[in-house]
């Protein structure tokens, strides 16, 4: 089912600027016995890449009841992605005075990823760069080419996640998802700041781990702290927790190790 | 008048990918006294664009024939836009194994610029800035969300253009043009190999250059550059090329100088 501003449609104007320029934001949810998880969460970094876009939204409340609509005929364990665009016009890049947003809320079975995930996946290094912009990373833009290249670069389903650097050989991401490493039992993560998205469900593992007693550290890491990682694990909101147990491209392998066990039992257990 | 996949519609599906990820190119033509200008270069930009990002397109003899049906609905001179994306569907960022490519073209009235640009337009420096990525630069995807928000620091329309700097401080292009310095007799041009559009017209007016036996260099330049440059212009396919005569962020003026006037002569002059 899809609401475009509110109404089943399936189609959107060519003149949409989320289809010009990609000028606009989304998240994509996990709607999971019933509850639409870590919902302010998500609303608040849709809210973050309008401020950062420029993109004056105030239907907040549209979109919450909106979203109710949705929830209400989805029967069924789901992902709900919300996109938001700065709406139809301008003069090429110049937006409008004053643009109507558009809401899209769309949902979508879950996808049919084995239970074995959890205990552990495979992955591999991209050899698609992420590219370095301040003003853009952090946020959920609909500028997503990066990734797109990135994910075409296997086909093969053993291979759940590929790992990302950015041109200076800094990792960063997962295509999909984020990317922690435990040493000396402290939970790192790199740094959202010039590259990637800061996942909601990245920020809920940390808080998740603090309030264990986890060190956690944001900090800039290459491959050779991957090598030296005792654990790593990928993150996002529909997979939560996914231990990696392979680089397929370095052959290197890890446990699926304590920390990541205690973080992914966890946060299983809570309600989100 | 808009067809897509050759037929008269306004609107596409909601699950296309060029929406969901700006995953497609786009080019944008001058169609001026009946002829589509520079046609060939378009299409062949549009086919590496292809290339590059792995869409396996087909149909550029239809598109042909599209483009034919929609400039004989034409009257006016007018500025043709051709948006090419990947289709619909996908698991993630994922794409189809065969996915259909959606042709979307459009003929727009030609901007209302003042016939004094053509003597020279004031451009400021935005803020924004352009991120590094050189398996992007040069094609004209549809991820340009630095392009909009750098268009949204002014809303003078005394000020013409915006110049862009990359994230390490080196002048790339316009917002929505390429840029030329003039010194000692030569020209320079950024090389768009880590950020930017390779411009059409900016390969035309290189070529022009040769052929006038006025050299020209692709090389690195920065505000130092500008600050020196004997004279400043920059160029696209429907304004072709406008001298730069005032930086208002700088302060700093140019004359419509006598190479610039030599280039803009000679490029009006042609049949493109």
């Amino acid at each position: 089912m899809i609401l475009i501003n509110g109404q089943p449609d399936n189609r959107i104007p060519v003149s949409d600027r989320g289809l010009q320029y990609g000028d606009g934001v989304f998240e994509t949810l996990a709607f999971r016995d019933g509850e639409l998880e870590l919902l302010d969460a998500h609303l608040a970094r849709l809210m973050l890449g309008c401020e950062r876009l420029g993109i004056a939204f105030h239907e907040a409340d549209k979109l919450r009841l909106e979203l109710a609509t949705l929830c209400a005929q989805t029967a069924e364990d789901s992902v709900i992605k919300i996109i938001l665009t700065r709406g139809a016009g301008g003069r090429g890049y110049k937006a409008p005075a004053e643009p109507e947003t558009l809401r899209i809320l769309s949902s979508h079975s879950m996808p049919d990823y084995p239970d074995n995930c959890l205990s552990g996946i495979h992955v591999r290094q991209c050899q698609q760069r992420l590219g370095l912009n301040p003003a853009l990373a952090g946020i959920k833009h609909l500028n997503r080419l990066e990734q797109v290249l990135a994910r075409s670069e296997w086909d093969d389903d053993s291979i759940r996640e590929g790992l990302m650097l950015d041109i200076n050989d800094r990792l960063v991401e997962g295509t999909m998802s984020n990317l922690f490493l435990v040493r000396d039992g402290a939970l790192l993560t790199p740094p959202i700041s010039d590259a990637g998205i800061a996942g909601v469900m990245r920020a809920k593992v940390m808080e998740l781990a603090r309030e264990q007693h986890i060190p956690v550290f944001e900090t800039v890491l290459t491959l050779a702290e991957l090598a030296s990682a005792e654990e790593v694990f990928v993150t996002n909101s529909i997979i939560q927790i996914w231990p990696v147990i392979l680089n397929t491209s370095s052959g290197q392998s890890w446990p699926f190790g304590p920390v990541t066990h205690q973080l992914q039992s966890a946060l299983q257990a809570m309600r989100l």
